[in-house]
């Protein structure tokens, strides 16, 4: 066992979390995360309304009695889901931990906070992870450009981003982004943060609900094999590389605008398009640590093997390293 | 003290080397180096001639007893400078380890060897890393996104590159590009490197011969401070930002041809550029890094302070984290 701050403030077993993943995030996943012992978060956008959430929430309680938290992401659109009630069916529900990403999420964290809820917010820069330390959340999870999903324009990877953030920080705080075994949870804990998120590697599990097709293709691809889309309308996305985001990337190298492609990549917006198990039917979420994934796992399994690895190279290979020098014996 | 497969075949007493750099790798830094128990490269080709190279690996004999090497960086230039009498130059000084870099190193790696020359090769992709390891190197030093100079066209940052390389590669292998501390150093150990290749971390010492400038802003930029030129001609290259650096970038995103930036960046080209301390004359290298430098120690002291750094978080930061569990006590 591998006991962090993180651990110690979630009140889990191990350092592993399981941030919100539209779509992914759902009780199956999230409750076998939880009996693992690891921090799985629901996505409550994924559910079509508050009350939805609040049923989730309840069926993820049937699966699991050990803690889960939900995710609340928010995004800067022009007809925004109603936030409040999506928060006020959480902080109903009695959940303990909720994940924050996105855009000025002061009030909420405030709320949250108020209902004795621990909020843990996912951000890709230091400056940004030093404003929501400054607006009182308990923990950060810093995401570099590995990650799948929105990595933000600076581009650092968390091998730099991670030790930069740990020098300014000082709650608790997950890396996020390039996470799959235990060599990266090892290496993760000596850049000084507390703790893994995993996303893409959640995906790749039996319980992750979607299409087998998606998961083996996790399997299949290699590192490179992502793409970076919407770059040039700087809401940059991290995708597997299909036909549909070579074709985006394609357009935006020409100087498309944002209506020449948001068409698109409507394909699997919509729990349908990772149920059809057409990996090319439109754009859908992977990191690069894709690289990483050989295989489909058990939640349980994939958990205990990264602890299990974790421990092998903290406490046998590293410490086989050691030569005490004659002036020190 | 740290043993690893890399300083036991090249007989150093540190897991750390400070690999070729253009301008910077001469015999006051390399010695410096090489006394303080790492391993140290000359750059061949800072060197005007062949005959310049021999007395410049002479000159470093005399600064220092320990083992030291040359960097032999193969680049696709139309007019190439005399690879083979560089060759011929490094063989007959008597230096026992090389660092090749660039294409098609075969040829180079083949003689080298012949010689009882130990050779690690440089670069930036794992199928890059299997070619050389199948050449017959006896090393890889593998070079994430992170890194100055050039990182290649894939974008994989040593998170992902190093664990993918280390699934493949049998031969031992340094990690490359974003590292500085003792965090990074036992990052790259947990997740499957042998030890570490600093390059923009040694330019911020005292004894790197680049004028004090130089090193200041290595010191004052952060981890965004960094651009990639000559990305639209697929010859990538990471540099410090500046006015220059911006310049090309914008000129590039606009479409331009090689012919139309080329001249802007002829201003550092050459040991001129890094003595004049003009940091905005031209493009000089420096890696996201430069966001984990806060100072310019000597490089006895930098070693020092990343193996103590390193010692202490393998063996009291983790081992601390240990919880054995109720079972298995």
């Amino acid at each position: 066992m591998i006991k962090t701050r993180f651990t110690e403030m979630f009140g889990v077993e191990h350092p592993i979390a399981q941030g919100g993943m539209q779509w992914v995030g759902t009780a199956e996943l999230v409750s076998a995360v939880a009996n693992a012992g690891a921090l799985g978060f629901l996505t409550a956008l994924t559910q079509p309304t508050p009350e939805a959430l609040a049923k989730e929430i309840a069926r993820c309680r049937t699966m699991t009695d050990k803690p889960f938290g939900v995710n609340l992401t928010i995004l800067p659109t022009i007809n925004p889901p109603p936030y409040a009630e999506y928060r006020a069916a959480i902080i109903e529900s009695g959940v303990k931990a909720v994940e924050t990403a996105g855009y000025k999420p002061e009030e909420h964290v405030t709320e949250f906070r108020k209902h004795g809820i621990k909020v843990i917010h996912k951000c890709t820069a230091v400056r940004h992870a030093l404003s929501a330390e400054r607006m009182g959340v308990d923990a950060i999870s810093i995401d570099g450009f590995e990650c799948a999903g929105h990595p933000g324009e600076d581009d650092i990877p968390g091998l730099i981003l991670i030790p930069a953030a740990a020098d300014k920080i000082k709650i608790p705080m997950l890396a996020s982004g390039g996470f799959a075994d235990g060599r990266g949870l090892v290496a993760a804990l000596a850049l000084g943060a507390d703790g893994v998120n995993m996303g893409t590697r959640f995906c790749a599990t039996k319980e992750a609900p979607l299409h087998d097709n998606f998961k083996q293709a996790m399997v299949a691809n290699d590192e490179r094999a992502t793409d970076l889309i919407f770059r040039s309308f700087r809401n940059t996305a991290r995708v597997a590389r299909n036909a549909i985001s070579q074709q985006v990337v394609e357009l935006e190298r020409g100087g498309a605008k944002f209506e020449d492609v948001s068409h698109l990549v409507k394909g699997t917006r919509g729990r349908e398009g990772l149920d059809t198990g057409d990996t090319d039917m439109g754009i859908w979420s992977a990191g690069m640590v894709q690289g990483l994934i050989h295989d489909v796992p058990s939640v349980k399994e994939l958990i205990e093997r990264v602890i299990h690895e974790a421990e092998e190279i903290m406490y046998r290979r590293l410490a086989n390293l050691r030569v005490v020098s004659k002036a020190a014996e």
